[in-house]
């Protein structure tokens, strides 16, 4: 079975570790947010991609959910001494990604070209596939005013309060080279436990994508559990939004776009509502603390979406 | 009395040094050559502002002549896992200051405003100015086609025959501020014994710097000593430029500019053919190979030109 998974941070990145513990390397293609990707100190940094690679190669870091493993500190520690701003945490190893990759889109790779020599150079197995190889930054709209989304997310620690979201130049970009074939080519789209709004939408923004969707059996996978985010501002970008934040919230906001939702089994009481929704919902455990538990999901997902890619999508 | 020293790499940052030993900061001002400045892995790299910098802090790395001294390789090891070039030796302190400096580049200060920062933080009390704020990168033009000056220098390791340098952009460069104010109150210029092809020329090039050399006492330390150079490519350019390489032909590249020129005792017996130039020469040891061999040679050239300054310049 061909599975396309749409990621961005950390329990995106979880689930698609997951998944590719479970299926051939050729079967498994992430498609990965870019509205968080920025410029810092002449680098091209692009968190999402970071993260779900670290993560599918084993070398996360797993206390901080970015970042790698057994990282060091050189550089930041001597930026110290020139009064640089630290809001962003470089670490040495993370540092050498950030240099190559912008040495590469510099000389002209598309990003797309360059996550496959990332992934080559990690001995990642699936297929990563930037949603673009256009920017597309996301900007928050907030009460203090329209911030990029690193400004919003790390520096401010999502304290403004947001009003929207933009992703600019969305209506320019194309789907990077590969997404399209892959979601054609796919049994099953797995919305991956990402923030929906910051994670998800900006890569749902590229035109072209949302409509590969159609005719696919899509499941999603709640990054709420009982009113709450695991890690991240879902559940406060709800509540600003005025939306209650609950998995019920995030099964409407991608609504059309599924046969399945999968919800954790504290939030076991919206299974009718999910119903009434005419969505297929799985109910069980969805927290992933140790990798068994990414797995198991992933299993259970995956069981769960071949079963509804054996009935017909309305 | 107040002192321009015009410099380059290694050997000018020396001579620096042993002035900063003697004169009063605000005394000194060393104008510093910009033609090797370079964009590598996205970040904006001056090579001779960064060693005259960490000279005159006390954190130059001995062996080497470039980086700093106690430097870590982190970030490098890490690169060669993603098959980066790894020509450009990047240390770790020295990544952090290449940062700083593209990071503030491209908020929209000017390079010498940046010069000042980095000063400041290492704690470098004379005025350090570069050239110019303008890029004018230097062109070796050679056998094997015309090369940026660091794949030329360090990439090649001067391999390819030199047959022109050219310094781009050089007509619609300005000195940078502060640049022709101090020249205007120098008493004194003092050319460092740097290469005069492709450390001082491209200084020498920027429109108005040489108008600002006139009326004033100059003084050329050479940096060839009995055929050779102390270190770096200047003996093997003057060859391939068809010049002898000898004292001689540095003091004849600067010529009209210069009152006074400081060869090495080993060129002794050049003494008259200098003084047929009708120029000064001070014949004393020229070679630095400890610290306080460059305050001694500071010393001597401070001397020297106060004599020559108290006499007055046709």
């Amino acid at each position: 079975m061909k599975v396309v998974a749409l990621a961005g941070g950390v329990g995106g990145a979880r689930l698609a570790y997951g998944l590719a513990q479970l299926l051939p390397a050729a079967d498994l293609t992430v498609v990965v947010n870019i509205g968080d990707d920025f410029e810092h100190f002449g680098l091209y940094i692009c968190p999402d991609l970071d993260t779900i690679c670290y993560t599918l190669a084993g070398m996360e870091n797993p206390e901080t959910g970015w970042g790698r493993v057994d990282e060091s500190w050189n550089v930041l520690q001597h930026l110290a001494q020139f009064g640089a701003p630290e809001w962003f945490r470089l670490g040495d190893r993370d540092l050498a990604l950030h240099l190559e990759r912008t040495r590469r889109l510099q000389a002209g790779e598309p990003l797309s070209q360059v996550t496959r020599h990332i992934c080559q150079s990690l001995g990642v197995q699936p297929t990563v596939l930037p949603a673009s190889d256009d920017a597309v930054p996301t900007r928050v709209e907030t009460d203090e005013g329209s911030l990029s989304f690193q400004e919003y997310f790390v520096k401010r620690g999502c304290q403004p309060r947001v009003v929207a979201f933009r992703f600019e130049g969305e209506q320019y970009a194309s789907p990077a080279p590969g997404v399209l074939p892959t979601l054609q080519q796919a049994s099953l789209v797995v919305i991956c436990p990402s923030n929906p709004w910051v994670s998800i939408d900006p890569i749902l923004a590229i035109p072209g994508i949302q409509p590969g969707l159609v005719q696919k059996s899509v499941v999603a996978v709640s990054p709420i559990i009982a009113g709450k985010t695991v890690k991240g501002p879902a559940a406060k970008m709800c509540r600003e939004l005025g939306i209650p934040p609950t998995a019920l919230a995030v099964a409407q906001h991608y609504a059309l776009l599924l046969n399945g939702f999968v919800l954790d089994q504290a939030d076991a009481a919206l299974k009718p509502e999910i119903l009434d929704m005419g969505l297929q919902p799985l109910v069980i455990p969805t927290l992933m603390k140790t990798p068994a538990d990414r797995v198991s999901l992933a299993r259970q997902v995956l069981a769960f979406g071949s079963r509804l890619a054996n009935s017909t999508k309305e």
